[in-house]
């Protein structure tokens, strides 16, 4: 396929709200005591820098913060921090804030025995609603108490997770979450007017009802809400067997028009027009069992999601950063299905660059395409990226030609490509017979199998305009920059006269 | 270019005496205390390990071992040793021994002022014996005292460099340099008569000659010499143009019968027939001003060297592991033509990768040609490198078909290239308009140019034999190898259906 | 207190079985997943460098090894050694092997809901005899598949865990216990005749009775048995008050006795006679709640111990290198009287100087009493430990004169102190406050305030003696190092003119 | 000596101009290129984090950056950044600025031989000062390409060394300086206005009438200058022997007397009057033989000026932060009386930790005295630096007494201890037998016995005040730090029951 774009003005200015980095999702924060947590993440962020971070679990008791016991016969409360300071250290260390996620329930606190994933999150409203009040207020006094109040007032608070499927909220009572995040958002508003909190933090069941419903109760109760959030994921329904569950993908149409209809929905609402809509977890497919996660195709698709939901979204954190997740079981393999940027073994799957592509790009876009963006930074150097999904098992291509109006002059094109060829290191697992435990020199290979290839070549403007073809094969994922140079000569230094100095790209 | 390999049989062995990794060259010892230097010597110590490394300038004033002073109206000596314990006690935490060379003169023991290159080593005799004899054995017996008796018998000593260039040693004077041979062989073997000594560390210029009379001289006199060593470099005379000399390459056969003659001489004087030859220097160009060592051309035509050279000697050590060298000045350029493996701001070279593949090679070899040469590991995994060096400016290939007699079942191929589209950072670098200074993203970038493609794809054998073709473009270099893996096969895992993981290579 | 003690021969030769550094003990394999265990087990090793370690709970199902799944109607088995690979890798690059202990229960092979500890290990039989011999050879099958055979014959294998607990197994069920024994032993020799096996690993309840029938078991039934295994402590009861436990301390040598009649009973059965005896857990208190552990009379209490236990045992390992540690539930703050050597928050106890000095120690002695330990090494110099426990809330202290000969000349003597004064982070963080939850600044005091305070002093020997006083203040330990040293003098260098230079000890 | 202080009142407000940290001294240029030169910067960071950085030696030959050629007959000349580059760049990643002194004189441009320095810098007046501005103006104006023009003008640039010795400027000739100064201050103004230029960098040798004249020069010929420069030094004259020098130093009254005197002239020009003042170079004795920089001595002394150097000087330069230094040669032991901070084999000498404690003091002065200083920081903790200076030898000390009025509460006092009986790394070496080339071990040893001393205690203040008092022995250092507490109490938590938890001081 070829594609003739139209030609790009570099003073051009293109609707774009690039939030990619904002948040990313995390498995349950007791995983973030875990070591290959901590390297996934560093590595994470020494190339993404995520702003937030978003996960299940603050009080599930494998974070040991809720306590009772007896003292002259009465049951008394005592809190502990201690985890919780270790992985928000651990945060801050690496450059990361949380977006709080306040749940599951304590068991001590739960009201039934109800729970959720493998590791058994409690799910069922407190037996005691002054209770939990409590305890969210000693939380977020701690907090204050530890990174300054200050600090605290930058972090969002979100009221529980996905109250709208029974498996995560009993029976998905609506009126019980209602009255949770009352008691919630009061409880935090009391600590500091500043603080700010959200929710109903639902996904696509329901959700234009329960969205409809909730912002009603707030608005109706005065109950507090600085932010809505919710949760998309684009495949439908799964096929299983055995460990894994197959899916197909929606259109990328299908999955913004969810969320056109929320923005809608909020914008309904006089005193809540315009308020921010964190997309709190997203993602292709809803399941840690689905390869597809492991895929180029993911990494285009995904190039194009980000691409478009800065339209409607304040944000949309990606459900998750890394394969330290425990909600089906732990994975028998290394790739395995599972949501991560980074697989098990440190190694970085096709997504982890498009988020990395994402975040070179700034924000100020001059060309836009169901294709590719392009953006300009504040030296006038172009950034663009190009993405190409293709979920049938087909081998076809499609070449973007471009002309941009550019100065006389030197240019340098500088290229990064991420596709099934290239950056595909699930097939090299693959090749190597897919080892559940892999050697350390077959991890060093799948590492070195992760990255980006990168190609450079010097152009010279002559008439105002720079022409180039981007080839994508399927699934490809193409980052490129076009910088200015100047060119120097050093004293008898003749690239013409050195073999392999000049070469087509 | 069509080439039909013999069919290989893994039980096969031909002849191949890999020494690719005994020793490297490096710039004047005082270099050794640079940071850039040591950054530069780990990078290539993680990936190449090489044993030894030999430079000049362990005498040189910069280096202040040799001091005088007066006391009561006499000139006492007096010896420092903390810059050379600097340097070898860094070398011995990368893992190297020194292949000592002792040269050149410290002023206040010259007879004379001659000196050579930009930092001035001074390449006259000695203005008195004694003091020179002195001298070698307080530093040789310094040595014993910090790392231990055992542990200096088993570096080499070579007496001086290059002394048949008047530059190097004055007026070149064969009987001088004889005199400081036995001297100094006497000195060492005094400290320790296992302590190994050889020479006469010269070049191609009259150098059956020299090597004659050297060994007549030794035989005579009654020299102890453990060893010999020379120096060899394939270019013919450069023509100089600003700050850099451009040469052409002479054929691999010339320069190996080169080698052959020295060992044929050596074998005909009956008490040093089978001694070890050392080439203690050698490259393509033996200038540092030659573009030719930054180019993917210079790997392709080394890693043929590393594959011949040690049919005839002991060892052949690449002049220099890097670019901190300051012989003909400080370079303009991160590229500049020097000699070293990693240019300046760690940017590995093409070479760098000849001898990263050569170091994972082993000895046991089961086929080898012109163009390749294959190996075999204790567990029956193939290595294998390939080169195809094209000195004219013209695109043509190469294709290698092999036919390899394996096991039925299944096996991987690993596949890394270095070629001029693949890895060439010189040419990024001249597309960046060849900035003398780059900046910190600039040299980010070219280091990421400098790294091998990779590629694998899975085999089944099923009628004892393996085919596989290997196209090489001019100039590229490529590593290969062949491992048997058992298939594993998690419940409901099926390649066939995810996209991209099933791939031709 | 004045102790004169008798001349030292730096040739006298007095037993001393050397084997501090043998093993450790570890929480929980699971939490060996995590970053602050693997950083304080990294500080650890780099400054103590024990050869094996030893924990709980490496079949409990947090570590996910045993499945079970349904195919056709039929129960499945499947094992997932995701994360044993990960803890054992992570041991291997810290210089660890594995003392495996082969327990608790996965539920679902267990034949019973006993469990103990926070963090619910079952401690019941396998309701399967057959699928538990399946399971423990997969695990080693395992093993040596990914650490190879030759390595896998070097890690000792220990059955369960003080089965005459009946916390620790079920009723304390003997005759059940010796069937797991036999059982497992078998399953064991089954894969390699070479792996050694051992038990029972009781601890010290009717500890005689238990060994004695174990070894009648053993020799009756030719059950394959390669070293014994038991724990020890030296605490009375406990007083419990709120979170914590306190005890008093047994003497010493009322521990020795109970590991000679352990030794005593082994030798009395002729084929047992010699056999390793490992005492696989030790330390003061047996519970995670005493202060004891953080004090520095645990620490001179422990150096004591050290110098006797190898008289009569293989090795005996400290219960345990770290505080990440959940038996008893989350610590509330850094000080909670845990077992570890290091605190949370990377902060050394005393005790952790114990052992890092015995690790300087060698083995072999020269001098040796109830308060202190000298060695000599390969070069003649001397090593020494100091202790002096002192549990009442006295200030008292005494004097250690030591006379020892020596060739007249200099030496330096090296004191590192570890007392209640000057290396005691125990006492600064309660300086402090207490603080639960320490800022990072508090941390790095802490870390400051718990390092060994260090003097030097040089002596002339005149007269074929050197004579020195030690003097320990309560709970004092002490480290110290003779040396021969050589003056040397530079020109002109005259320490007596420079202010400070020549000082008192 | 008992000193009984006043009250002091945290409110209380007392003059201190703390600008400690402001500017470091370093060894020549080219030495930056060294890698022990960057590991004793880094760690001087780690814990001092100087602003600036100031040396000689930009324009020496060893930074290679005038070059000249002939084409077509005519001498050009060019330009080669490369190693200052490297150095800036190193400066830069290690928080660094750089002071730039312009000097010395390339070969090429040089009117005559005369050099200073084992290294030889040219010291003479340009051959043409039309090049020497070319030269300034090329070398800004690459700054600026590099580091950017609004770094640039954040770097103060003074011009030429000492130009009142004829060592260090032919003939010490003023006119000649003067004029140099013109051309340069210039140059600079032409590249842009607000970079910020001063001199004349003078010593103490005629230093009033050269301050006045080049004052007047400038004034006269409305020469722009910023700010003043001079060095002040504060021992006698030398007495040698072998290769060291001794020396007497002067009072601390005495040299502060002298930067009076400068600071009045300077405010006698009715256009200069406040200008900023910078002591480029500053430190105990001027030659780099004295063994007093290596001692407790030096520290104390040093503590005093650093007090009080900010009551009339912008910045005050310690000379130098490390001892890779080569002025008077290669010294021939790691302790050889050189200026640095830092010993050769990274050793902290005591003055190291006297900038580390001015370094954590803050501004805001409570109290402060010929003996200590005292401030207090946003949260109302206390710091405080005591010292106590004493050349004779002599065994004596001083007990200051504290009171300080505060709230009633807990607080904690921390101190840190710098004396010749705790952190003296001198004496241990001495204790070594003064090794020329010390053992991995030894140097070990060294760094351990280099770090302060820490103690803490607890105090509870009851009736508003809070007395203590702090014991100097001679030449003692001593930080420490008052910090209010909340004391905590976990459950059942009972210090007074744990053995060491409590104890005095």
């Amino acid at each position: 396929m070829e594609i003739y774009n139209d030609k790009i003005h570099i003073d051009d200015s293109v609707s774009f709200n690039n939030n990619a980095t904002f948040c990313v999702g995390t498995g349950r924060m007791s995983l973030a005591l875990r070591n290959e947590y901590h390297n996934q993440l560093k590595k994470v962020q020494e190339e993404i820098c995520f702003s937030h971070i978003r996960g299940h679990g603050l009080f599930c008791d494998d974070m040991a913060i809720y306590h009772t016991y007896e003292e002259d016969g009465v049951e008394k409360i005592e809190y502990n921090f201690t985890y919780v300071d270790m992985v928000f250290d651990d945060y801050q260390s690496l450059g990361l804030k949380p977006f709080v996620e306040l749940g599951f329930m304590p068991e001590k606190l739960a009201s039934g025995n109800q729970t959720v994933f493998y590791w058994k999150g409690n799910t069922t409203p407190p037996s005691d609603y002054q209770k939990w009040a409590d305890l969210i207020t000693a939380t977020i006094q701690h907090f204050i108490s530890r990174y300054g109040r200050e600090e605290v007032i930058t972090w969002p608070f979100e009221v529980w997770n996905e109250p709208n499927l029974p498996g995560f909220w009993k029976d998905a009572d609506r009126e019980e979450y209602f009255k949770l995040y009352n008691v919630t958002s009061n409880a935090i508003k009391n600590c500091d007017l500043r603080i700010r909190v959200g929710g109903p933090a639902i996904c696509g069941v329901d959700d234009e009802n329960w969205l409809m419903c909730f912002l009603n109760y707030c608005s109706n109760n005065k109950v507090s809400i600085d932010f809505v959030t919710r949760h998309v994921y684009a495949t439908q329904a799964p096929k299983k067997d055995g460990h894994y569950e197959y899916q197909k993908l929606r259109s990328p149409e299908s999955l913004m028009s969810e969320l056109k209809n929320s923005r809608r929905i909020i914008d309904s609402f006089p005193e809540y027009a315009g308020m921010e809509m964190h997309i709190t977890e997203f993602n292709t497919s809803y399941t840690p069992l689905n390869p597809i996660h492991d895929t180029n195709l993911n990494a285009a698709y995904v190039a194009r999601l980000l691409s478009e939901m800065g339209d409607f979204c304040a944000s949309y954190s990606y459900w998750t950063f890394g394969d330290v997740f425990e909600e089906s079981g732990v994975a028998f393999t290394p790739f395995s299905g599972c949501f991560g940027l980074v697989a098990n073994g440190m190694i970085p799957k096709p997504t982890f660059w498009a988020f990395s592509f994402f975040h070179n790009l700034g924000s100020n876009a001059i060309a836009r395409s169901e294709y590719f963006i392009i953006t300009k930074d504040s030296e006038d150097n172009l950034h663009g990226i190009a993405w190409y999904p293709v979920e049938e098992n087909v081998n076809i291509n499609v070449t973007l030609h471009f002309t941009i109006e550019l100065n006389n002059g030197f240019y340098i094109l500088i290229m990064k490509r991420v596709d099934e060829l290239t950056c595909n290191p699930l097939k090299t697992w693959i090749d190597m017979g897919s080892p559940a435990y892999p050697s350390k020199e077959q991890l060093v290979l799948l590492r070195e199998c992760a990255r980006p290839q990168i190609r450079t070549k010097q152009y010279e403007v002559n008439h105002n305009a720079m022409n180039f073809d981007i080839t994508l094969s399927a699934n490809a994922l193409c980052y490129f920059e076009i910088q200015r140079i100047q060119c120097e000569t050093d004293q008898g230094y003749h690239p013409e006269c050195i073999r392999g100095a000049r070469l087509p790209f």
